[in-house]
């Protein structure tokens, strides 16, 4: 079972019938209720893909239009489709036209919210978090909030992403030259979503690029990123050298005629940057910036994707696509954190920032990485300062270096720490980072573990309800309600696996002890059966007297026998 | 293979023959050699127990002397034993007498370091830690760092636990009534010290505590604590009104003869602080708290272990057991963070702390537990300010409640950053906290968690030389020499498999890539072809031209081809 039984999808109704909002509710052996945020409504046949939940509210705006798109090309999947000469598995489902906004419109929820408009898509966030909806069109209107929404992308299920919002996580997935398959893929992202995942990005290097992403866009209910310089790396056959703008940008349409949400874009590693990198113990460690170095180098010519942003972010103003601002020089180890190139490469982010705005395109930038944990904070203030509040976009980032096949515990370490201090969503880390490509096992590791890193972030934030879920589940847990306690849980299977290696009996679901000590030391057991006997808010000397007398009389034990 | 081929042990000699300190040493591939830190010498045959390091060391100071000691009773292995008349698969090991302090000499290692002597634990404590010998002496005298050290535990190799130090990590381990055997402990005790507890704690409470103790003391090369009221309570049948202060102090002796190092005693729940208690979300959780509340409330009498305090510290003063003040009160969920019984416990605890340094006694502090992570930070700076500087002893803390079966994460978030603020030595939770009895996996899953948490705090702390680690590390990594990668690791054995899950071939150990990104993907690869080309410490922009000619002339490409 993929969920516990006590779990059902409710559909929450919003302002409007069309805004329904799934939420897990968790049924409680004592009666009540538990509703959990959950980032996936009704579920598809991965054939059939979602439904188009999105699609009469882009329509009602009547600012975009169906068009003929750009024609797909048998290199969008790479050399092996050239050399076959046809694509391979594309997705059954049945085929919309893109819509792209009328003529120079801008179709952006930031567009909207800066013209005091009220999207269904910010009615169905507001119902989602919990808030009133003009915190959430406030915060978008000022830039320090997004909805990725691009119209090609109806069956995304709106969220939001800003410091005043539930933290957020994302999950990379996506197959490279060594390994996967489409199938896999598709697996994955709906393993990572049901486990928690705010957004996905399909990294992909390998074969079927076009074809896996189709895929996953069209069964994805969360916004979808990319970094579309991979893609188009593979188009000049993987020589960075070979990159133009013209490739760039026929790649950026490409993505955002299939529906991508957000695209990370390195456009911040300027040329001048590049040798503040070269005294590093680990150099530059992002894909992204290593190729856009490259390329700056093997031309001496200033980054295209530079020189060109303002044409992206006309693109972007058309579909509604996200900047996610690429920290190309990110250090990649503890010894490299704060440094020169990375602070460099934010202070041009920011100013991308101010020049996305310009065009009314949403934006968040990417932080790092590898930071030990005192150096942490400066990242979100120095980004949160210089970038005018837009949200920040971290990997981890990881506490220490020394522990392969363990970051995303060092990395979690971090991420809790950044989100805490304002860090919007954070990019998730698995188990295998380092070492290889993650399997589904590790997907779900990775989304749990940054989940409960995301939440003790909004617990210390003392972000409104978050402490709610902390309560519900101690209070399980100090009542014994056992399959209350699994059914809370973020992560339900193991929690009651775990439980059962050791007391696998049915009737162990009731007991008022575990194997981790045994009936007689339960202090649970104990400090209950000290509550009952002298009930709560005890204060008064002489009753706590006669207390222990009743009690003496009663046995005085508080164990049960064994 | 339990240590990875390219480590061996080495000691390293102090400055007199008879110290030498073990650390393993790891060879690299590219020749150099990189010493770690390791918590444990030659290793030993169960049966026939560790040599008796110190035995030289605590019969040359003359201040002790052997005794006929105190009768085992049946009893002390549990009510089992005495229904068999026989306690069973005895320690086979040679039997020393025990040792005490002649008449009332203290001779604990605070004593020593107030009076100006330096003695071998410290020297021991001083190679292993690379710092001079006079800040371990001068940190002792200060009540600031201990070095838990029984006079009849010879076979434990020094350590301190400061926040001068190195952050230290104990892993619990002990049999409850449920489940578990000597063996199976003994096998945890090696285990967890293999991957690098620096202490461990023997929580039995279920049959056969005297002899698993003994096996587990004769065999451990790192300090052992216990919670001496888990066994005085099973004397009395787990009726906790039926304890005394005689069948505890008589406990307390027995463990003192038998070599434990440290003793966890909840001297600080006072009869005044249980109502404090009854109206929080899990009352009391800890069981030596819960135990204790019990009994105050059952005889409405104060504490016996707070009214017989001195007399512990004179018993402990004999033998050099150090206090490990606990929290019985400590909060079992974020919502019980900081309140007013946690933070009166302290207050009590604040004042045993300068009690038993009036005796010489060392003395640690015992913390939560549950604690979001803006309320950390607080419980380190009121316990370093109210205890005078004693080192702090953390149980993580968990920032959320929401992940069981993940706890040990959940805990590392917050260990990592209470230990950066000054937390002396973490003590590990695994996954299987608030579920059951940890099995071998468990243990070592805390034990590297929490040795990552502790590496991280250093870090973050610029503790002198803890970064050579990670740097090590990254410049592996960034080389690709995989085998050091591994090799420096702090789980080898982990990392390996794990790169090995997709690239199991010999060649991919030498490979410039790994299965994450493939080859033409991976950014430390493109970075370091940027760096070969371009050397280190570029900045002319006339020889970065003149480089980026070269570079199209050699092909323009960063790339290996596939």
């Amino acid at each position: 079972m993929t969920v516990h039984e006590a779990h059902t999808r409710v559909l929450v109704e919003g302002p409007r019938p069309d805004v329904r909002v799934p939420v897990t509710r968790v049924a409680l052996t004592n009666g009540e209720t538990f509703d959990r945020y959950c980032t996936e409504g009704p579920g598809s046949a991965p054939e059939a893909g979602l439904p188009r939940l999105r699609a009469a509210w882009i329509e009602e705006r009547a600012d975009t239009e169906p068009y003929d798109g750009r024609d797909t090309d048998l290199l969008d999947n790479g050399r092996a489709a050239v050399r076959r000469g046809a694509a391979r598995e594309e997705w059954p489902g049945a085929q919309a036209r893109p819509r792209r906004a009328v003529g120079s419109r801008r179709v952006t929820q930031l567009h909207y919210a800066r013209a005091g408009i009220v999207t269904p898509e910010m009615e169905y966030v507001a119902v989602r978090e919990g808030c009133d909806v003009e915190l959430v069109r406030s915060e978008v209107a000022a830039g320090r909030a997004i909805i990725p929404a691009n119209v090609n992308h109806p069956e995304s299920e709106p969220m939001i992403i800003g410091r005043r919002f539930l933290v957020k996580v994302n999950a990379n997935i996506g197959n490279s030259a060594v390994t996967s398959s489409i199938a896999e893929e598709v697996d994955k992202l709906t393993w990572a979503v049901t486990w928690g995942a705010d957004t996905v990005m399909d990294l992909s290097t390998g074969d079927d690029i076009h074809t896996t992403r189709e895929w996953i866009l069209r069964n994805s209910p969360v916004p979808i990123g990319t970094v579309p310089i991979y893609q188009a790396l593979e188009k000049v056959d993987g020589q960075a050298d070979r990159l133009t703008w013209q490739v760039f940008r026929d790649t950026v349409i490409e993505q955002c005629e299939q529906g991508v949400d957000y695209m990370t874009i390195h456009a911040g590693v300027l040329l001048r940057h590049v040798p503040l990198t070269a005294d590093r113990v680990t150099g530059i460690v992002s894909r992204g910036g290593s190729i856009m170095a490259g390329w700056c180098l093997a031309h001496h010519e200033e980054n295209f994707l530079h020189t060109h942003f303002d044409e992206l972010c006309e693109i972007f103003a058309r579909y509604d696509v996200a900047f996610s601002l690429g920290d190309g020089l990110r250090p990649g180890s503890v010894a490299d954190a704060n440094d020169a190139a990375q602070l460099a490469e934010l202070r041009t982010l920011a100013e991308l920032t101010t020049r996305a705005w310009e065009h009314d395109v949403q934006v968040m930038v990417e932080g790092p990485g590898h930071v030990p944990l005192n150096l942490v904070e400066e990242n979100v203030v120095l980004q949160q300062d210089w970038c005018h509040g837009a949200p920040f976009y971290t990997l981890g980032p990881l506490a220490t270096d020394i522990a392969p096949g363990y970051d995303h515990i060092t990395s979690a370490i971090g991420a809790a720490t950044i989100a805490m201090h304002g860090t919007a969503m954070l990019c998730y880390v698995t188990p295998k980072e380092h070492l290889g490509l993650p399997n589904r096992d590790d997907v779900r590791t990775g989304v749990v573990t940054y989940k409960l890193a995301a939440h003790a972030a909004d617990v210390a934030k003392g972000h409104p309800g978050a402490r709610a879920w902390d309560d519900a589940l101690s209070r399980a847990r100090f009542e014994f309600r056992w399959r209350d306690q699994f059914a809370l849980a973020l992560d339900p299977q193991t929690a009651e696996s775990f439980h059962d290696e050791t007391l696998p009996a049915e009737s162990a679901k009731t007991a008022h002890f575990c194997s981790m000590c045994g009936p007689k030391f339960c202090s649970m057991r104990i400090s209950q059966d000290v509550r009952d006997r002298f009930g709560s808010g005890v204060d008064a000397e002489a009753g706590m007297r006669q207390k222990a007398a009743e009690f003496l009389e009663l046995g005085g034990s508080v164990y049960v026998e064994r």
